[in-house]
């Protein structure tokens, strides 16, 4: 079903991988919507995925690139923009790795080299996106630019090791390019904070099972779908969100603004269930 | 121009005064969207507004009622359901005085009962109205409800006074019903903390133009219209947002997210000029 | 032991019931360090608990007060300078009741008269105290008031009920107050957002033993006792934190930046053990 | 004036330039307190700066150390537990530095080899002095943490450029890490946000003293200064605050929850007076 809340609209989608992946709804739904739009992941991605089928079936244009470099970044938006036919409207950043949680190091043991990458890859990708299409004037008065973020930036969760970080300083880079791209340019930039996701980074990540048993438990609306993140997603391309800007926008069932619910604690509660006698009495030892 | 986004969709509007107010200005994009709504305000409102000829155009049923009464309340549900023939799937509440700011009471010379009128009106009505809601069980699965607010309620700006504990109050309220009435129903809640905006409201507060245009040169995109207010109300009572719940989200052309930009800190240096000789330097005395 | 660090400072203590309360260890805390005090609490506090006890042996007179009272508050300021010999220099508030917990009324079924007292007794009271208190010029310039909060009023806890909304009124107050006594007196305000703590108080919410321990598993150094939070508290009435108001702060063992521990997601996770087969696979009916 | 709040504490000062710094005066503070301490900076500031003449001073030996070499850090901490004769109780960080705010390089224009300097200068040091310091056992049981940051991380202030990046990367830091130091040895891991003071640091951002005019005149209590954030720091690192962590902590005079004061807004209203007649009415061209 579409609402045509993108006719006519020029779009990068930067991250889609598998039909998983937010950022292959994300595409899916930008066309329904009237959007004609260009993809990009990694060279290796675009081989190994099924992003190919993707980019047929959308008519859109796949540009492998690497997102750390900047040549390949210029590339993206000049390519892009011929193939689109004119400067870009919206681009949507859904990139994020991190080597030091593929190589199992754990927070205290962080390798540098790799912890650079992470943020490389996850956070200044975004600002060098960002910054060779303001300097090559490649995105259109109004524009809007999104990055997918997790709440991990702001609170602690075990496992999820040097990408809080990285998503701290990514949720910083869209408020500090935010200031500037707005006042010269009217452009938008704001992340959304999605619920735990179950695609292919997702499932990297240590304990991510139950992670996602509790989140969804303690969301009043549950953990909200890929699916439902696209919707979101498209609206802030829109042209009804034209004054939001810098913000994280929390797209998670209600997690982020709880602290704890009946249906979670109840199921906390079980935990000691093995420990009590018919009465109801703790056992100790 | 339209996007359908609410079509069919049924929903009440609270407090429409006259053509600068934002809940006017989501009565008719509502309308336009798709929707078919009544309108609300107090009685002593819908008789001296303008609310009579905006509900003949929109052929939107008016019905006043004091939302601070809880009958009345029932009465505004029961009514807009026979009216637009089934349960509710969005309300917008925009509702806000303080008796003080009025009478002129400074923050630290409080009237007690009037402050409880603020709170009243201000703040417990959006209780109120979801409690009774929610009792006759008038908002539809999935529902959507949103309050207006401002960022006063998180920061303080001189002479907003004790508003600025209702707005508080009320994002409080929205967040503790957000978690019941999503995990029962559902139906969302969130609240939208709009730009300084020159409605009825907004122009009794004291010092108002300094303020509208310091944000406004603090805000990368400017301050939001009420125009533009009312397009995110839209799309927060669309199905596209159906996972964000308990949230306040800012629609502010970037206000929140700002601590000091280029264009107000020019101005604000300007106020220095007149101590200034011809080479820059200061005067002193 | 003793750091001196309220050496010769006039306090007013708010709430002490009996030796489980924070209020009760502020109490003794402030004595320890030097400071002479007088404590309140309503008449019936004062018959029932054991606060007698304690204002003997710490020297302290006892006024009985109902703090939702302005005429009382008033009395509290005028014997305490009386018997302090001064003007006061810091002042906790350690006040919440929820007539709506009490009589077991939900979220969505509260009693507004009951809600007003709530909110009166638990956030209103802090208000009139700082009102009169500034009225009557009671607050030493540089002079320190805190009150007690607890998570629940930036984030839902379920069961916390209309206790959530008094609280998150109580921090506005903090702020907007903050401002107008700062500036003009150089007195700061703060909340401390604390642990949930075993007192009289804590004990009557539903379920609050399940929380203690969930609370208690997430904050990386455990939940803050109410000995710990009397010592946060004398800091703040010191001298050596004079320029920091209008802040909420966590004390609270880290549980407020935390989204999700190992310790407390291995206790969640035995909550399923029961379904699980000897090899670990889920057992489905 | 001392309240023996160190008696016998061992600490690190990373960062004191000259008297104008703000680890110049907790060093100072922290010694007066009953601390033992050493301090330490990069080779070149040791050398630069009349850090000598402090190191004779406090009696606490200087070592010169590059904060983003890992191996400089081992030797810190090794030689500090000899020099201070057992494992550190607290440990301050006040290191930032951006080359491309040096180079003059506006944030749409960084060169992102110096953004890696700026985040490993200004972020990463703090990961790498807390995991090398865990590595080794030598932090005691109990200790603290601080770092010193600036609200220009939550919010933007034009100018702040990558270093408001950085701030965010540093205080996601403290939250990932004092999660795990926490859990294991009690360590608490803090920032403190300093009001803008006249440092050298500060002192070389563009267009300062309007912002220290600015923030003076929006808090309440005015800009803390450096020898009230030492005193901050000495609490912070006190045995009084043991449950905080994972803190963001304001120092700040009140301006982080300031939306707008009445002192500013006049000053800033100033600034139209020129375009105005004897009457009061703007004068257009």
């Amino acid at each position: 079903m579409s609402n045509n809340l993108l006719k006519g609209k020029r779009g990068i989608v930067f991250g889609a991988l598998n039909e998983m992946s937010i950022a292959w709804k994300v595409a899916e739904r930008a066309v329904e919507e009237g959007a004609i739009i260009t993809l990009t992941n990694t060279p290796v991605a675009c081989r190994m995925g099924t992003v190919t089928e993707l980019s047929k079936r959308l008519n859109a244009e796949l540009i492998p690139a690497d997102a750390t470099n900047v040549d390949d970044l210029e590339m993206v938006f000049s390519k892009s923009q011929e193939a689109l036919g004119g400067n870009i409207v919206f681009v949507l950043h859904s990139i994020g790795m991190s080597p030091n949680v593929r190589k199992k190091r754990t927070y205290d043991d962080l390798d540098y080299n790799l912890l650079s990458s992470t943020l490389d890859i996850s956070a200044i990708s975004f600002h060098k996106m960002i910054q060779i299409a303001k300097k090559m004037d490649a995105i259109a008065e109004g524009g809007s630019i999104l990055a997918l973020t997790y709440v991990a930036s702001q609170r602690t969760f075990y496992g999820y090791n040097d990408m809080a970080d990285a998503k701290s300083l990514l949720e910083s880079i869209a408020r500090s390019f935010g200031y500037i791209y707005g006042r010269e340019k009217g452009v938008r930039i704001n992340t959304v904070s999605q619920s735990p996701t179950m695609t292919t980074a997702g499932s990297g990540i240590k304990g991510f099972d139950g992670l996602m048993d509790f989140s969804d438990k303690m969301s009043p609306l549950g953990n909200a779908t890929a699916d439902e993140c696209a919707n979101y997603c498209i609206v802030m391309f829109s042209d009804l969100t034209r004054k939001v800007t810098m913000q994280n926008l929390f797209h998670d069932g209600g997690f982020s603004s709880m602290g704890m619910s009946l249906r979670a604690m109840n199921q906390y509660n079980k935990s000691f269930d093995e420990f009590k006698d018919e009465n109801g009495n703790l056992i100790y030892g």
